[in-house]
């Protein structure tokens, strides 16, 4: 297979690859550096130029921003299977004949230990037959892989953001709350475990708890009274009714 | 010292205090069988009146729900110190000479084996003798024992309502969006369980990440695109402008 990309997830699907029996003949990059260390560590073939990918390749893996899959797929002739590796792409952007998308839902850090198997993988193709071939590959690397329409995977890169991202900036938000009362937002992580202990047994709706979920209205207005910042009131406020509806059906 | 209330915090804080050696000689509440049950428990009297409570108390806690926190306290006539045991309610809502708030930042369950050396408390007093006293009963029980006023406490309380209530709303978001793309919420647990690893090291804002953080409001756009829901939409919105703001200064 050829590697087009040398960040972080060329670097960990390079390995992935690797690791189960298929050999990386060449890497290319933007970045010409880490392109050639990438292909020393896989002793693989550093690639200058994109229209030098060589005959023997049955797979190019695009490992690129999402703003350069359409660009570089442009530029690659060939009837190998060319597969992007964007979470949120569709698998359109590619022009080749032979398309597919290869995501893993959890994000990867270069020279980082990653145990691949528990890491879900959704992937795509415009063919039964590659996305079979795709799947044989995946399945030797995780439990979980899942063949997904770009439309379907979308959705879930905006589930996946707003568990990770935005969870994490509500915690941002927290500790911001508690700094103002001098406490340090270590008081919140007995909490913060046992409700990530907590969703690994039930569906998250069903251990709903706090003030919007019991229409406890005096506290939530409380908590109004002493938030200054108004896009936060607003956020508050967003996020309790919506709980109120799903619990109290108002 | 006196217990009122029979719920899950009468229950926890008995517990707590018995095992820490101090005596409880009776628990009254509104729920008679209850309040039976947990003082036979106790080896403790069952109080039938609040106008019966003991000379002997030296300490009587509230644990009952915020809205009767004012009623009961005007019911107790004391020189014994009260206490109620709310995030929200301030200490004022005591009318008693001498009052104070011990509240447990996490949720207790009655019948749920606990371990409190590792709740965090905040507590509050009138005068800094009693909050002294508290202060030295509780950290015979937690290792983390604040005192804090009750407007610092109200921040905490919401604090925590955004870290455990809020997010677990998140949660739920993700799997309404999971489901529409046929895909279990478990895929999801293994960037839950990184990010709550992460909290436990570093600050929140410093590992924020996703298309917000780092500017990408194309992904933004493709993800407001396929948000039907109005009120989900300004949610998204607002979130991802806070966490913009907050990363570049905008």
């Amino acid at each position: 297979m050829t590697m087009i990309g040398s960040g972080n997830v060329a670097w960990h699907f390079s390995k992935m690859f690797k690791s189960v029996g298929i050999e990386i003949l060449e890497v290319h990059s933007r970045n010409q550096e880490d392109a050639k260390k990438l292909s020393k560590e896989l002793n693989a073939r550093h690639l200058d130029r994109l229209d030098y990918i060589s005959d023997e390749t049955d797979l190019i893996v695009l490992a690129v921003n999402d703003d350069s899959i359409e660009i570089v797929s442009n530029q690659i002739r060939t009837d190998a299977l060319v597969v992007h590796t964007s979470g949120t792409a569709s698998i359109e952007k590619l022009s080749n004949g032979r398309k597919g998308v290869i995501w893993s839902i959890q994000s990867l850090r270069k020279n980082q230990e990653t145990d691949y198997s528990k890491i879900p993988f959704l992937i795509e193709s415009n063919t039964e037959n590659d996305a079979a071939a795709i799947e044989n590959v995946i399945k030797k690397i995780s439990q979980q892989v899942f063949i997904k329409s770009s439309e379907e995977r979308l959705k879930a890169h905006l589930g996946a953001v707003i568990a990770n991202n935005f969870v994490n900036h509500l915690y941002s938000i927290s500790q911001e709350l508690l700094t103002e009362a001098k406490l340090p937002f270590s008081i919140l992580l007995p909490i913060i475990e046992e409700e990530t202990r907590k969703v690994h047994s039930f569906e998250p709706k069903e251990i709903q708890t706090g003030p919007a979920a019991r229409g406890d209205q005096k506290t939530i207005e409380s908590h109004l009274n002493i938030i200054q910042e108004p896009e936060l009131k607003e956020i508050y406020r967003l996020i309790s009714d919506r709980i109120k509806k799903l619990h109290h059906d108002l």
